[in-house]
């Protein structure tokens, strides 16, 4: 029998485990749909390094889930998704999703004030790629965009609800307080995790766009769309490739994926 | 006439800028010495990454040092000279030296009580590294040691004297405190910037040990004692080889060396 496109799993990446906020997301939305992930936790964060880089990386981690027979890619990395996957997308015969255009869409409609936040990694902001998503689909709307770098290394530490995590949240989100903003988009993977604390500190008018959800949305409209859902019958499996395994990782996944996974697997992506 | 050993210069590798304090050391000790620097920017950190990956990124980066013709190598990075160093010295025919042992000998000196505390990143910590060093010289000190991941992204976000950074260094050292230790090693190349907040929160009592100052002492012993300092009569030359130029790169050199530099090379790290 030739191969069914729909039973194949769906590919996602990212440069380490904060993509795991994204397959959470999917699997909720899409409990029936096979997985395959790849963490490039030997390499990340992607965040701090140079387009070219970026996109030399993502390009490797594309041809190592298009050896898993994937039937859709989700680049759950905002910084790829911002620097790299204009590029990329044109070199592969697959559909790949980005985190940037779900997060934008949303955005948009959920602003009532046409005034926007987004905050990212310093590279996902420096690439300017939510505004220019949001003012290519609206360009009414008044975008506000900000880096707060410290945010990764606090939620991968457990700082959700620290004294010290609202005073830093103070500092960086001011700013956008400042400017009357009724929507703020999470533009980076780990930010979920420190929901609590950023809807603290913005205050009730303010409405989160989480950009793993959106993405895990438009996912399943686009599976729907195409007749790519997987058969009920098959059995659901969920594949977990790192290409390093720090200690304590497991518990790592555990926070990031909200359940535990057994199928971790390491690989060499330099190879690819 | 024949390469003279003396005017060869020192290498210095870190996994990043960080090694930039040991470089800013050793000039400060060593002002006539040529020196090349290479930061493994684009792979940094290596404090999360697994034991056979560092040893495997070390050897590029000494590869790429022995191409320059060093006379001597400084492993600035704490992870590499905890996990990696035993390993690699053997491979290779030059003189390494690590930043764990001589802040391991200077907090032996220092310590009055015999209760030494050491602060490092997860892999120089869960490595056990000082600890031992100490003990093997000396099995009366107790050593009592502590991760704090946060400090490398508050120091490289500038957060040197925040209120957020003194609640989280009283929330990590407070431990410390409690066990009465009177020599604290600052175990890893970031620390140094927030030496000012770690002696506010220790207290007056406790004296800090900078494995960067005493590695530049140590390399300045070792040069003195084999006639390897440089003759006075040469130019002094400074080059920093890195494997990614990041946004702002310029600035973070700054901070971390205290000076600027303009002679930075990308190169391809991979390639070794």
């Amino acid at each position: 029998m030739a191969d069914n496109k729909r039973n194949r799993p769906i590919g996602i990446f990212d440069s380490g485990v904060g993509g795991l906020t994204v397959m959470a997301e999917v699997i909720r939305h899409l409990p029936n749909e096979n997985i395959v992930y790849f963490g490039d936790v030997g390499r990340c964060p992607y965040g701090g390094r140079s387009k070219e880089t970026i996109i030399q990386f993502a390009r490797q981690d594309i041809k190592f889930l298009l050896e898993h027979n994937v039937k859709y890619i989700i680049a759950a990395c905002n910084s790829v998704s911002a620097v790299a996957l204009e590029t990329v997308k044109n070199e592969f015969d697959i559909e790949i999703l980005g985190v940037i255009s779900p997060g934008a869409k949303a955005a948009i409609n959920y602003s009532k004030n046409g005034r926007v936040g987004i905050i990212g990694t310093v590279a996902t902001i420096g690439s300017n790629s939510y505004a220019k998503e949001i003012q290519r689909l609206n360009n009414d709307i008044k975008v506000f965009s900000l880096a707060c770098p410290l945010f990764v290394p606090l939620a991968e530490e457990g700082y959700m609800d620290k004294e010290a995590t609202k005073l830093i949240a103070h500092d960086y989100l001011k700013t956008l307080i400042d400017v009357d903003i009724d929507t703020l988009v999470l533009g980076c993977t780990h930010y979920p995790l420190l929901k609590n604390v950023i809807a603290e500190v913005m205050g009730d008018k303010v409405k989160l766009v989480d950009s793993a959800e959106e993405t895990a949305l438009e996912l399943t409209q686009v599976l729907d769309n195409n007749g790519l859902r997987k058969e009920e019958t098959e059995e659901v499996i969920h594949k977990l490739y790192v290409s390093d395994v720090p200690d304590n990782f497991s518990d790592l996944v555990h926070k990031f994926l909200g359940s535990r996974i057994n199928n971790i697997t390491r690989v060499d992506i330099t190879r690819y």
